[in-house]
């Protein structure tokens, strides 16, 4: 199916919602790229030619050799492209801390592995899989006990997901703070994740059938632990030992996380060591002091467990220059309650929505990469996107979103229209407000 | 769509094709791990359990603190997964070489960028990504000339394809050479490829009407070329900058390389410097001393680009040592000629097949993983796979290829249906004969 076929649902679910700005769909959009090559100043004079079909040095003598074995690296040119911590929130400690992805420079829809954002609460355990070992108890028919050589026997599956922390933009809530999409929006990921389904294990251990939560923990310095509702385990969560086709990275969780597809990353357990089933919630620190969203009259919500729809540019993004003539608008756009349907871009501050193109696969509860091509006139703008899922339901503005909770405090679940101004002298800035 | 909704097709094309052995649907597989716990002896005495609810050693304390900025880095536990120069046919030169993806623990479908296959022909060159250009001239209106900055304006596309050298598999045709899938299959990857389709850079020179084929060079110590035709440009090939999101790697062609989907390796120009268009090809000592296929009678046939349907069993594969009970059988398939269809799995040498799970998304010209859930008893057997891909063409035996053929020295696509023997001590070995 062409990504773009949800259109007319989509049109339908604008108008029933009433959102406000024009929609155009520019099928000719492409136009502006034509002739874009004398815009980018690409057009070569006989001399520029001749110039650039000179022999360069690189092919004039042998380059590296390759060594016996290797795990390669990236270019000595991209070393600018790491994970960072926050350089808003600056720690006097790091081992309870985060870093984050350079979705500025992430151009396809996986993340490579040596960029996946990660967060934890005493430090990175060193862990042999040899010795790691995930127990499943309390109501259950038999305990049972499994190395990972075990979970490597049973059928597994290999899945498509984000992967984002519910704390992901709350430094960026009312008024600018970070400069850049990787510190406003980088924690979250996205890879193919191997591992079993929790429900073939649950399967072996046997359910009691009063059993409605379970306790999963992990076996770094924190024992970070979460409570979770039996009816998610069973449908997708799975067990996972790899991410992008090899096995986790110590920070990812090595040798094994708990994924739970579209909730809050903090629900997936890193280094995760048993799985305790029981008939309630434990009210666990980390669901009493941490990740609860404070509400109107003093409140707070527990167990915000999805991550709604939400869409950010990431070219043209905070911390870029550019230059006057045509370009593509980039981004990223996802829904824990589903896949992306559409995704409406502004360059007139909200004004009017151009409709960009959605790159395929466009997979459940995974990035998907959308496009529009532009021309930046040298104007001015103010740019956002979007995001619209297969639920219906709309990416919403932060107004939209005070109206339902309090926006106090290092406030979690951030999922509004995120903007970016572009100044004449082409600098993007932050734009939130 | 399922991805395995075109099994009535494939049966049909079976029948019509009269392919030795009979098929075998079994829905109820999974019945194999109904009680696999106590096969893989997970089941968990109550003293087991206790000894692995034990608190273990790295909750005791902090773990590694994570840096101010970071590029992520495997275990050390998983050192041994590297890419690897081929055991077979040692250089004692590596300026001309190639190191090959270790497909045994590659678990998903996207090969991480630190493992992708390469093959260079005087070694790795060092290119500054401001100093690059690609020129395109010749059979032109007006000759043109991109910065990698120019390039990256463009409207670009990501796409996930696999990518095989020609050469991949040419130490084992007709007895076993090698130990390892890494050393029998591992001259194949797969990426998502991001870039700009040259269809968009070639509208910006004008084509000749007279242009059929172009020559593309890269810039590396060995000027490595090939004669492409215009036709295969303008329909899918993409300029690409990056693989799996990040900027591609120096030895995969780092700052710009072209890539072909579904041709062989050789034709994705690394580094690549120049497209000239012209009206017929260069046949370059790339296209007569090499990547020509031996026929019978001594004929040799040039230009054969396509990489047919092919598939190998990752798991259980040669080096590996299985043990009694239920296990995973997992491989890959793939065609440069479309997506697969269904992959058959035999377990008795051929006598009969089951089909395999497909996991999606199944994707034209991209590797698709294949899972079939079986119980060793212990016996000796030889397993292999047999891909069918959407145009109907079944991978064949090396004997039906011997027919169209002359297997004699290093030949090249060797795309054969590939055996592994499994001893009575659960050793697994390279059985093509």
């Amino acid at each position: 199916m062409d990504p773009n076929d949800g259109r007319r649902l989509v049109d339908a679910a604008r108008r029933e919602l009433q959102l406000g700005g024009s929609i155009t769909h520019d099928p000719a959009r492409r136009k502006l790229f034509s002739g874009a090559v004398a815009a980018v100043g690409a057009v070569a004079a006989g001399g520029a030619t001749a110039q650039a079909l000179e022999v360069p040095a690189s092919n004039r003598g042998p380059g590296r050799p390759i060594p016996e074995d290797e795990y390669g690296q990236p270019s000595r040119y991209e070393a600018h492209v790491k994970r960072r911590r926050t350089d808003v929130l600056k720690n006097r400690q790091n081992f309870s801390d985060w870093s984050m992805t350079p979705l500025q420079h992430q151009l396809g829809i996986v993340t490579p592995n040596g960029l996946i954002y990660e967060r934890h609460h005493n430090g990175v355990p060193d862990i042999s899989p040899d010795e790691h070992r995930l127990a499943i108890h309390g109501m259950v028919k038999q305990p049972v006990v499994f190395t990972m050589a075990d979970l490597m026997r049973f059928p597994s599956v290999s899945r498509f997901y984000f992967m984002e922390c519910s704390g992901n933009g709350l430094t960026d809530w009312l008024k600018p703070a970070s400069k850049t999409v990787q510190q406003t929006h980088g924690l979250l990921s996205c890879a193919q994740w191997t591992g079993v389904p929790v429900s073939t294990l649950l399967d072996e251990a046997g359910v009691d059938p009063r059993a409605s939560w379970a306790l999963a923990e992990g076996a770094d310095g924190s024992a970070h632990a979460r409570s979770i509702p039996m009816k998610k385990l069973l449908d997708d969560a799975l067990v996972v030992y790899a991410s992008n086709s090899e096995m986790l990275r110590p920070e990812n969780g090595y040798p094994l996380r708990l994924f739970i597809p579209g909730w809050e990353g903090n629900v997936c357990i890193k280094w995760l060591r048993r799985l305790k089933l029981g008939d309630q919630p434990w009210h666990l620190r980390s669901e009493t002091a941490r990740y609860t969203d404070p509400m109107p009259g003093g409140k707070w919500r527990q167990f915000s467990f999805d991550m709604e729809a939400k869409s950010v540019i990431t070219s043209p993004s905070g911390g870029m220059n550019v230059t006057r003539g045509p370009l593509e608008i980039q981004g990223f756009a996802w829904s824990g309650n589903g896949s992306i349907r559409a995704v409406d871009v502004t360059t007139d501050g909200g004004r009017t929505w151009q409709e960009a193109r959605l790159e395929g696969p466009v997979m459940d509860k995974c990035l998907t990469r959308f496009r529009l091509p532009w021309r930046w006139d040298g104007a001015p703008v103010s740019i956002a996107s979007r995001a619209l899922d297969s639920t219906g339901y709309v990416q919403p503005t932060v107004a939209d979103i005070q109206k339902v909770r309090a926006i106090t405090g290092f406030v979690q679940h951030h999922n509004g229209i995120f903007p970016w101004d572009i100044s004449e002298s082409g600098e993007v800035r932050n734009a939130i407000a």
